[in-house]
């Protein structure tokens, strides 16, 4: 194992607060809680470990800089720490592990930047929690919404005030870390791809051009609920009975487009919240998720009128009401062409094969990117499993990532 | 509005812990929740305005006593105080209502019993928060099983014997209300009836011949937990695309068995929990929770057998695993025919139309009828409707449970 292998052990056990990585029932570091303030305090004293000035910012995000002058550009990398619940010890570490590394690399080497470098640990990340996600990159892009989310709780009624208050962070401030453009020149997140591409095209490091931005709604059904055991077939309102249909119906459309469009699309009803949910009465009501992805975002839309209609069908043919609320509907975000060419020449001057893609998946870049010029770097992770216990990169897989970033922001922070 | 009228909308709303019945959020008194506790507080205030004695067994039950002598025998009739989640002001407080009406009945015409009279009010026999119902029945009955209880726990992941003992029960003593046969000479249990037949027949009262006991399974259907933007449709193994055709198949074959046989059955998917549920992962599993009823015990079971039948032809299409346990399994009860007989000429005499039927909701009844002669009365409530707040059945119907239930102590308590 080389130095830097070892490194990358230990650290990546220290970010994920563990001994080891082998954890059946995952990693749960929810937003704003206790088990994503303890990954922070580590991160904080790797960060210092490597000579950098650590801070805290007011909606939570950790900074960890490396300042060679007051008066020369910042650029920034970063990830997050946050996990869903259960899921793996890669999505978000392997970014700020990466990038610490990155430091660390340079730093051993003895290399002077002719610019400071930002490492960015962002705040909860994840929308598992709040169903609200990439906070903190909100809060730095002046993009957070305060009005639409102090209405939110999580799944115990907890608001997020309240989380962000137990979490040490004033409410009244958590606006304030937005940053003028001039504060940064251009930001990178390294990520695990969560996905096939990069090993199906025999590649090391996948380039990122586009992001896709889901469309999400919330379908909520209402029939009526009734005791189980007496009230006769024929003179039900199952909530649950009538819309189910629309599960299958949204799997194999799906499947059909993607035969049919020279743009991928992925559509999942992922969450079911069923009312009273018990074993003797009838499901008065149904509240189903759905996440529809493309960057193409005109087939998105699409496949979003497609299920209204269908809901509609099932309004007319079941003695149930449907209400459909479109809870994220954004563009997708193309990222910068420079930024890209920097970042395919890192990992080219490394000898690995590059890969440019498109990410199915959203980050804090997509937020960083309507501000700065910025980048996307993917490194695999095995069989594409992600957001649950078997996720999975080798050492070699961060040593590329941290290799590449090293390299480019040598390209970047040359005097 | 006669004096009895006014008697039962104030007990009404006291046994409710409530100022009125016109709840939109309903009722919601959970097992060993202090809720179910304060309407059991309610019980024993009526009960001793109306010169009983009252005492709280081991398990939570609450008896109120008209004893004559110690040498005679005792007669008992109750119901229950605890309710589903937002559910009705009357499923189980109509019970307990009228048997204290009944009593208030005899006292009021200075009529001498020449048995004793119990009131019991049970203590939780809804399954909403344990998935356990007819505890209190169950524990007078002895057949409590407090080994497979030990392992029950809430949704919060308070364990049964952590919410008795908050209850003030003493773990190790919650059998011990088991009763010897000669304790009791009988009991009747009134009760909404919660489906439509009184009312379709023109009747006023329901005498009841069976009660259907549910089978219930629980289907826990294992596929893969992945990321919704990433993983292409082909490459998916969702668990709820998998297993949800179940509900539908379940519905359709229960309506279709239901017009070719003389038994009615009635099968419902009440339940799910979907792991992780999270806006961004593509489920990796399901469990449902299905009740099937009838009176009718071998269609019931060969409809279940039906199920395992489809489950493993979704094995077979779909790249998931499916385990299906059996929760509950218990014959259907047959109630004595005696009692039955003074039922039907206690509510003739009373001059109201009388309806012989089959219950399909499980009551403490079904408990009681395996140790002592017992039968059930149901009233009729507004359009079947229970288990939610809209459940009603108005002042005239308790009345009539009453008068019933008068006549009924009346026939059998004669010296």
């Amino acid at each position: 194992m080389t130095k830097l292998a070892s490194w990358i052990q230990t650290k990546l056990h220290e970010l994920n607060v563990t001994d080891t990585m082998d954890v059946p029932e995952g990693f749960t570091r929810l937003s704003f809680s206790k088990e994503e303030a303890e990954a922070h305090n580590h991160f904080q004293k790797v960060a210092k470990e490597l000579g950098l000035f650590t801070y805290q910012d007011g909606v939570g995000n950790q900074w960890a800089v490396w300042e060679v002058d007051k008066e020369v550009p910042t650029i920034a990398i970063g990830s997050h720490l946050d996990t869903d619940p259960c899921g793996g010890g890669y999505d978000g570490v392997a970014g700020v592990l990466c990038a610490l590394g990155a430091i660390k690399n340079l730093k051993d080497s003895q290399y002077q930047p002719a610019k400071n470098i930002a490492v960015i640990c962002f705040v909860s990340e994840e929308s598992a929690r709040f169903g609200i996600s990439t906070i903190g990159s909100k809060a730095i892009t002046g993009m957070l919404n305060k009005a639409e989310m102090s209405f939110v709780t999580d799944i115990d009624g907890v608001t997020i005030k309240e989380a962000m208050e137990e979490y040490g962070l004033i409410w009244e401030e958590i606006d304030q870390p937005e940053l003028p453009v001039d504060k940064l020149e251009s930001f990178v997140e390294l990520h695990i791809e969560q996905g096939m591409q990069i090993e199906k095209n025999n590649a090391d490091i996948g380039v990122v051009n586009g992001v896709s931005c889901p469309v999400r709604l919330k379908i909520s059904v209402y029939g009526m609920a009734n005791h189980t055991g007496t009230t006769p077939m024929n003179q039900r309102r199952d909530a649950f009975v009538a819309i189910t249909p629309l599960v299958n119906f949204i799997s194999d459309e799906a499947i059909k487009i993607n035969k049919s469009s020279s743009h991928s699309l992925v559509a999942t009803v992922s969450t079911i919240n069923l009312k009273p949910n018990s074993m003797n009465v009838i499901p008065g009501e149904v509240e189903l998720g759905v996440d529809i992805r493309s960057v193409d975002d005109e087939i998105k839309r699409r496949f979003a009128d497609t299920i209204r209609e269908y809901c509609n069908c099932i309004e007319d043919k079941n003695d149930v009401s449907i209400e459909i609320k479109t809870l994220v509907d954004n563009d997708s975000v193309i990222l910068d062409i420079d930024v890209q060419q920097k970042l395919i020449q890192a990992s080219n001057e490394n000898g690995y094969y590059t890969y440019t893609m498109d990410s199915g998946a959203g980050h804090d870049v997509m937020n960083m990117a309507k501000k700065w010029p910025s980048g996307l770097i993917f490194i695999p992770c095995k069989d594409g499993i992600s957001h649950q216990p078997g996720e999975f990169t080798s050492i070699r897989n961060l040593e590329k990532g941290i290799n590449t970033l090293t390299k480019y922001l040598q390209i970047n922070a040359e005097k």
